[in-house]
């Protein structure tokens, strides 16, 4: 028997504002109503990035505690998870927010290039934020934006700064880091499986037009879905 | 027939002390003597830093310039490729020799991270180095430290940022970054032949002990060795 597909939605991300879709959701309310949305419709996973009035990133452990709680209340069950990710905050205020207790946070165990920067994940960050998720019991994802990162996610968790088997995603599609590649995508399902064993879940997000292609390619291999 | 094998040799690296080793060679005059045995054993191309004289990693371009010119003089016809890795130097300071027409230069086209730091390279500063290399017509070498690398290479090589097809080397065992590997040693040589054709030449470079594994690796695969 298969697993159930599993379905994370991704309601605001960290950049879109609403000049480029009116219907991003930004403030915490806006966002618990959008969680709620994508929890009836199925989605089991929230990951979420909270934002500034101006639309900004934030890093606010406030703002996610607020959010937090309004999605126990209108999704009971739901499986919370905060980014961690570098275009939010800089340095340890990316884990700011894991004292909340999310079920899982996004990790990046590696550094690569953005568009128009390089996204900086130093090995002493990594650590850190390793270890306070292991603190507050917080089950790490993995975001793979290249193949080494799925080596140093196994590599973690072998010598005990990982807890559980690794959750990986494969990101796929940004600018200057990992193209959308069918055959990078089959490789990089083989080497989780590999690393971590036949059973192991993961997951895969494209960026943008490619989200759809990701999709396909993730529930027909056996993979879970980002929306 | 298989072309002959290239033997290019790094004669001093970024990072080795008389410390480490007391064969290392630290000035130009004795970078020129140990290029030359190499030469004489047989190696095709130098890959080459320099150093100041407390040893520490240098980019100066006077420094290469008078190692350029001892080579030539002691070692006719030897391919001379410059290193203008972020060890030496930072932002265009690490391309400041481009303009001694070296043959080749490395060009490391992502980011990753290194040991104890992100190897920062944004994508500015690798189109610049690419820009640069075209100027001067200086072939580049791309450093392959993980899986999009390559794709990334063959982007700037579609889209004419690099001349002709690039001449990749895997490089594996940096710690916190791609480790050595079987499989992704197999699907890099997979993957630079899907992308660049089946008869592009390629090479590959592993950290410390690991370099006899990948020349064994390269050698026995159609690639060129590193020593
Ligand atoms: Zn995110
Ligand atoms: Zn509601
Ligand atoms: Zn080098
Ligand atoms: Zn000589």
């Amino acid at each position: 028997m298969t697993p159930p597909c599993i379905i994370c939605v991704a309601i605001t991300g960290s950049l879109p504002t609403r000049a480029n879709n009116p219907a991003v959701p930004i403030t915490v309310s806006e966002q618990i109503e959008s969680t709620h949305e994508a929890f009836e419709a199925g989605a089991s996973i929230v990951h979420a990035h909270v934002r500034n009035e101006d639309e900004t990133p934030s890093s606010d452990p406030a703002k996610f505690a607020a959010l937090k709680e309004g999605v126990e209340k209108h999704c009971p069950g739901m499986i919370i998870q905060f980014s961690t990710g570098g275009r939010s905050g800089a340095g340890k205020a990316r884990g700011g927010m894991l004292p909340l207790h999310p079920d899982m946070a996004s990790l990046s165990v590696g550094s690569n290039n953005f568009p128009t920067r390089v996204y900086e994940n130093p090995p002493d960050l990594v650590d850190w934020l390793a270890a306070e998720m292991q603190t507050y019991e917080v089950k790490p994802e993995i975001e793979a934006f290249d193949l080494s990162h799925i080596f140093q996610a196994a590599k973690m968790h072998a010598d005990g700064r990982i807890n559980e088997t690794p959750y990986v995603q494969f990101v796929m599609g940004v600018k200057n880091s990992m193209p959308v590649d069918r055959e990078v995508f089959d490789f990089y399902i083989k080497t989780v499986k590999r690393l971590f064993g036949q059973n192991v879940p993961w997951c895969a997000a494209g960026i943008g037009a490619e989200q759809i292609t990701l999709n396909d390619w993730a529930v027909s291999s056996g993979g879970h879905a980002r929306t």
